[in-house]
C-alpha cells in the first residue's frame, strides 16, 4: 500500500486538518503499517487493529497532550504512536533500544501514563482529572479501557470513587467493547455488556436530539440537560438503567467504534456533558485483517509472522507447553486438580486442559486477586487448585497470597510463568519481582526449575510432597541445553564441583546454563569453580548454603530484583554460618529494565556466562590466574 | 443482665431449639456480653452489635459447619463465636493466648476462613461453593459482606465470576448494609445502596407470594420459579434492575436486618432459589448500645472503655496524631498537598485534615489499589499526594506501587501507619511485610523514624528532598522514651558508640529504645556496644553498613519479616564490603504472629533489650565477659 496521508501526519494537529475521506484513508494506512511492522517485530496486533478509528477520532476531537488520553494496558497504542510523531521510530517497535509496544512516559509527551498492567487507566485518569479541577484547568482526561479490563476490580474501585465526583469532572471513560479480554471474555459482565448492545437505539436518539439542541446558542445546554434528564427517566422506565449510571456515570452507547464520524459526534457529545461519562463503543479485534479477526486471541500478542498465511515464524516448545501437558495428564489421574487463569489461557498453556476438563477450568477474568482467594476457597473445599499466572501479574495478588492463602494454611499451587526477563515487552512485563515478594511470605515453598524434566519434578513435589502454598517459577521460552554431566537431580539443590573450589557460583533457573559455561571456561584457565544450583529457592536449603562455604569466593547470580531476593537470603545465611570468604550478589539492581532480547538483558545485568567469568577472575585477583 | 438463654447455647443446634421470644432474649444477652467484654478487652464493637440478629438467623437456618458461613473481615464474628462453643473463651477475647477478635481457622471448625482484610469473603465462598458442586455436596456457602467492603474491587471480580455460575451454585451473599465502612461509607455505591432502600416493597411482595406458593407441595417450586421470572420482568419494567442482577445474581431485599423472623424467612427463601443470591439487609451499626449507635466510627475498633460514658480509658498521643497535625500544618502552606485514605480517616489521624481541607481529602473506600493509582494520577497532574494507610493494607497495592507509581517515576508519599507489631488484632493486622516488599521496589525511598520529631523530619524529607515515591513507616501507638544522649539526627543514619566496639547493634524504628537499653546493660558488664540506627532503610545507607564493620559481631534486629527485609540487605552489603566478623539477623522468622501485647511479641521474637543483650553475650562467647 502506498501511503498518501500517514506521512503527512507529524502530530495530532495534522489529524484535525483532514477531510472525512482522508480520515478513512488514514485508518487504512495505519492498519497496513501496523500489520507490516508487527509481522516483523512481533507485538500486539488484534487489539491495535481494533482501535484505529477510535484513535483517529480522539486526536481529531481532543488536544493531546493538554487533553490527556490514558490507554489502559497500552497494548492498543500503536495508532496513537503513529499519530504523535513516532512514524519513523515505529520500525524499531519492541526492538532493543527501540520504541516500546506500550505507552511510555519517557518516549513522548503524548504518553501520559506508562502502560502494561490492566484495569488501572480509570484510576490514573480520575487522579489527573481531579488535579486539573483543583488547579482550574479545563482540559479533558480520557481513559480508554477494554471490556476485558472491566473484569479487574480496580475499575469498580475507580468508578465508585469517580462516579461520586459529579459535575465539573472532565473525565471520559471509553469502554472499548470487543467481547474479549485476551482470551474470549467470560463472566457475568460479558453477558451484561452483550445485553446492553441488544438495545442500541437509545444512544442515537439521545445523541441526535442533544446535538441539534446544542447548536441553539445560550438556551442549548440547559435544554439539552433537561432532555437528558427526561430521557434518562424514560429510559430507566422502559429499558434498564445501566450499572454505570448506578455508579454515578452518565452512559452513552453502545455505538459502532469503527464509524469515525459517529465517534467524533459521540466524543463531542461527551464534552458537552461536563460530567463523568462512560462511552460504550463496539469494536472488532483484529479489524481489517481477516486472519486476525478470525483468531483474535492468537493475534493478541504474537511473535514475527507471515502476513499472507498468518503463521508464526517460530514456534518452539516452551515451559508453558510442558506445564500444560503435565497438568492435563495429572488431572486425568487426580480429580481434585483444577486450573485457574486470569484471562491467560493460551499464554499459560492451558488450552488443552480447558478442552479436556472444562468443569475444572476457571477463567476468572483479569482478576488476579480474586483468582488467589477463589483458589483458597477451592482448596478449603477439598480441591487441589493450580493458579497459572505470569510472574508480573501475580504481583497484584501479593496480599491475597499472604492473607487468604498462606495465613489460612491452604494449599494452592502457583504456576508462575514468565519469571525472569521476558524480552521485548519491557519494564512492565519482566518477571523480576516474584523471587523477592514470595521470599517475604511465610510458609510458602518456591521451586525454580531449569529444565522441562525439572519442571515436572517440581510440580510433582508441589502437588504431592509439599504442605501449604507452593510456587513453581519458570521462564518464558524454551529449554536450555544442559550437558549430561550437569543434569539436575530431584533434590532441593545440586552441587557440581569440589567443596574447596576457588570460587562457587550460586544460581537457579535460567542462570544455570550460564553458570556451566562460566565454570567450563574458567576451568580451562586453571580456576576451579563449583556450582551450587538451587532447585528450591524458598526456603533456601541450609545444606546448599553450607556446600559453597569451602570456596574463597561465592558469587550469586539472580535473574530478578537483587533487593529482597534469594541472593540476599543466601548472604544472610552464609554470614550466620560463619563464612569468612568473599560474597557477591549480582542481580537487577533496583531499577526497571527496558525491552531487550533476553540475551541482551543477561549481558546488560552481567548475568551471562562471560560476565560471570569476568567477575570471578576479578575477585580472585592475580594470584590464581 | 442475668443470662437465661445464652448459657444454654453450646452450639448452633441449641439455637434451633429456641422459641421466637427466646431468640429475641438471646440477642439481648449476646449484646450485653459483647459490650461488657469489649469494654474490658477492647475490640470491634459497633460492627458486632449490628449483626446479632443476622448471626442468630444464620445459625437457626443453616447447619454450620457443613453449611459454611464466611464472615468478611471477621470484625463482626463475636455473636458467631458466642453461638459456636466459645462462651467461656470469650473473656479472653484479643488477650495474649486468648481467642481472636477475628475468625480463625485454628480456633473452631465453625470459623471457615480466617479474616482480617476486607472484601475477600465472596471470592473464598464462591471457591467453597464450587468445590461443593464438584464433589456433589448440597451444602450452602454464605458470605456476609458489609457495604463498606463493596467499595473493594475484589467483590466485583468475584461477582463477575460467581454470577456466571448460575443454577446449582449454592451461594448466598448477604450485603450487610449499615451505611458504613469504618468511616461513613462514601462514593457512588453508597448512594446507589441508598437508592435501593428507597424501594423496599419489592422483596416483601415477592417473599410473601413465594412463601405461600412454596407450601403447596410438588407444584410449589416450579410455580415459585415462574412467579420469580414474572416478577423480575415486572420489576425491571417498573423499578430498576439492580446491578447485582446485571452481574448474574438474584437480588432480594432490602429487609430489616434486626427482624429475626423476617431474616429467617428471607434466608429460607434464598435456599429455595438454588441460584447465586444476593440478600440485602439493613442494619444499624452499634445497634442496642446508644452511645455506639451515635458514634459508630469511634466504636468500630476501640480499646478498653467505660460502659456508662463510652469514654476510652487510654488516649495517648500516637504517631498517627502527630502525622495528622503535621500534614494539616503543611497543607496550609503547600496547596499541592492532598491526602488519601482507604476508609481509615480516623485511624490514620486525618480527621482534622479532612475538616480543614475537605477539597484535598479523598476517602476512596476500602480500595488500596485504586488509592495508589489514583494518587499517581494526582501526582501526574501536579499534586503532592500523601496516601495514609496501615502497613498491612498497603500489601494490597504492591503491584500498583511498582507499576503505577515507581515505574512512572511519580512522587507519592506513603504514610505507612501501624508498621510492626500491632498487638491484639493479631496475624492479619501486624505490619510485618512492608519493609520487605518495599525493599524489592526500585526507586522507592523508605524512612523509619523512631520518635515524633524524627517523624516530622522524615516527612519533610519525603515531601521536599526525595525524588520519586517515598514511604515513611511508623508504629501504632506512642513515642518511646529516648535518653538525650541518643537523640537521633536528621541524617539517614545515626551511629552511637565506638567504631571498634565489641558488638554493633543495627536497628530502626521501634527497636531503637530496645537497642539503647541493651547497650547500656552490656556496657555495665564491660562489653562495648555500638548502635547503628537506620533512619532510612531503603536504600540502606552505605556509610551505615561501613560504620558497623569495625565490630567483631554485628547483630541486626528488625520488627518485621526477616526474609527479604532490611537485615538481609544489610548482610548482603556487609559481605560485599568485606566484613569478616560475625553477622546475625533477628526478625520474624517466616511465620504469622498471633495476638499478644507489643511487649510480649518483642520478647517472643527475641527483639526486646534483654534478648538483644543475651544474643550478644552468647555470640561474644566467654572471652570478653
Amino acid at each position: 500500500m502506498e501511503y498518501q496521508i500517514l506521512p503527512k501526519i507529524n502530530g495530532p494537529d495534522d489529524v484535525k486538518k483532514l477531510s472525512e475521506a482522508e480520515l478513512e484513508r488514514l485508518a487504512a494506512e495505519i492498519r497496513d503499517r501496523m500489520i507490516r511492522t508487527v509481522s516483523k517485530n512481533g507485538g500486539h496486533l488484534a487489539s491495535n487493529l481494533g482501535v484505529v478509528e477510535l484513535t483517529i477520532a480522539l486526536h481529531r476531537v481532543f488536544d493531546s497532550p493538554n487533553d490527556k488520553i490514558v490507554w489502559d494496558v497500552g497494548h492498543q497504542c500503536y495508532a496513537h504512536k503513529l499519530l504523535t510523531g513516532r512514524q519513523e521510530a515505529f520500525d524499531s517497535l519492541r526492538l532493543p533500544g527501540g520504541i516500546s509496544g506500550f505507552t511510555r512516559r519517557n518516549e513522548s509527551e503524548h504518553d501520559i501514563f506508562s502502560g502494561g498492567h490492566s484495569s488501572v487507566a480509570l484510576s490514573a485518569a480520575f487522579g489527573i482529572a481531579e488535579a486539573n479541577k483543583k488547579s482550574g484547568k479545563k482540559d479533558y482526561t480520557i481513559a480508554v479501557v477494554g471490556d476485558g479490563a472491566f473484569t479487574g476490580g480496580m475499575v469498580y474501585e475507580a468508578l465508585n470513587n469517580a462516579g461520586h465526583a459529579g459535575k465539573g469532572t472532565r473525565l471520559i471513560v471509553i469502554l472499548n467493547d470487543n467481547e474479549m479480554s485476551i482470551s474470549k471474555n467470560v463472566g457475568a459482565l460479558a453477558r451484561y455488556f452483550a445485553a446492553l448492545k441488544a438495545n442500541p437505539q437509545y444512544f442515537r436518539l439521545k445523541a441526535t436530539t442533544e446535538n441539534v439542541l446544542n447548536h441553539i446558542p445560550l438556551v442549548g445546554k440547559p435544554m439539552a440537560q433537561g432532555i437528558y434528564n427526561v430521557k434518562t427517566r424514560l429510559k430507566n422506565a422502559i429499558y434498564k438503567s445501566t450499572m454505570f449510571e448506578d455508579m454515578g456515570f452518565r452512559y452513552m452507547g453502545p455505538i459502532d467504534g469503527h464509524d469515525i464520524p459517529l465517534l467524533i459526534d459521540a466524543l463531542e457529545g461527551a464534552i458537552e456533558a461536563d460530567y463523568p461519562i462512560l462511552l460504550h463503543i463496539n469494536t472488532v479485534k483484529g479489524k481489517g485483517y481477516a486472519i486476525a479477526e478470525q483468531k483474535p486471541d492468537f493475534f493478541h500478542g504474537i511473535s514475527a509472522f507471515n502476513v499472507v498465511t498468518g503463521e508464526k515464524k517460530s514456534a518452539n516448545r516452551g515451559f508453558s507447553d510442558v506445564f500444560g501437558e503435565y497438568v492435563t495428564e495429572k488431572a486425568g489421574i487426580d480429580e481434585r486438580i483444577c486450573c485457574i487463569t486470569a484471562a491467560m489461557e493460551l499464554g499459560t498453556g492451558l488450552t488443552a486442559f480447558h478442552q479436556k476438563f472444562p468443569d475444572r477450568f476457571y477463567d476468572v477474568g483479569i482478576a488476579e486477586q480474586h483468582a488467589v482467594t477463589f483458589a483458597s476457597g477451592l482448596a478449603r473445599g477439598g480441591m487441589l487448585p493450580i493458579f497459572a499466572v505470569y510472574s508480573t501479574f501475580l504481583q497484584r495478588a501479593y496480599d491475597q497470597i499472604i492473607h487468604d492463602c498462606a495465613m489460612q494454611g491452604l494449599k494452592i499451587v502457583f504456576a508462575v510463568d514468565r519469571a525472569g526477563f521476558v524480552g521485548d515487552d519491557g519494564e512492565s512485563h519482566h518477571g523480576l519481582f516474584d523471587a523477592a515478594f514470595l521470599n517475604s511470605i511465610p510458609d510458602i515453598t518456591v521451586y525454580a526449575p531449569s529444565t522441562f524434566a525439572e519442571l515436572k519434578t517440581a510440580f510433582d513435589k508441589a502437588l504431592y510432597q509439599t504442605e501449604g502454598p507452593v510456587a513453581v517459577r519458570y521462564p518464558r521460552g524454551g529449554e536450555p541445553d544442559i550437558p549430561e554431566a550437569y543434569l539436575p537431580s530431584d533434590e532441593n539443590f545440586d552441587f557440581f564441583g569440589e567443596a574447596d573450589a576457588d570460587a562457587a557460583i550460586v544460581v537457579y533457573g535460567r542462570m544455570f546454563p550460564e553458570a556451566i559455561k562460566a565454570k567450563e571456561q574458567l576451568e580451562k584457565e586453571g580456576v576451579r569453580v563449583s556450582i551450587c544450583k538451587l532447585n528450591r529457592i524458598k526456603p533456601v536449603p541450609k545444606a546448599a548454603v553450607k556446600s559453597g562455604m569451602g570456596a574463597g569466593v561465592v558469587c550469586c547470580f539472580e535473574e530478578g530484583q537483587r533487593c529482597g531476593g534469594s541472593g540476599e537470603t543466601f548472604a544472610d545465611k552464609l554470614s550466620k554460618y560463619g563464612f569468612k570468604g568473599y560474597f557477591i550478589d549480582t542481580g537487577v539492581k533496583c531499577e526497571f529494565c527496558t525491552q531487550n532480547t533476553v540475551e541482551g538483558l543477561l549481558k546488560d545485568y552481567r548475568l551471562d556466562a562471560e560476565s560471570m567469568a569476568d567477575l570471578i577472575r576479578e575477585k580472585l585477583g592475580g594470584e590464581q590466574i
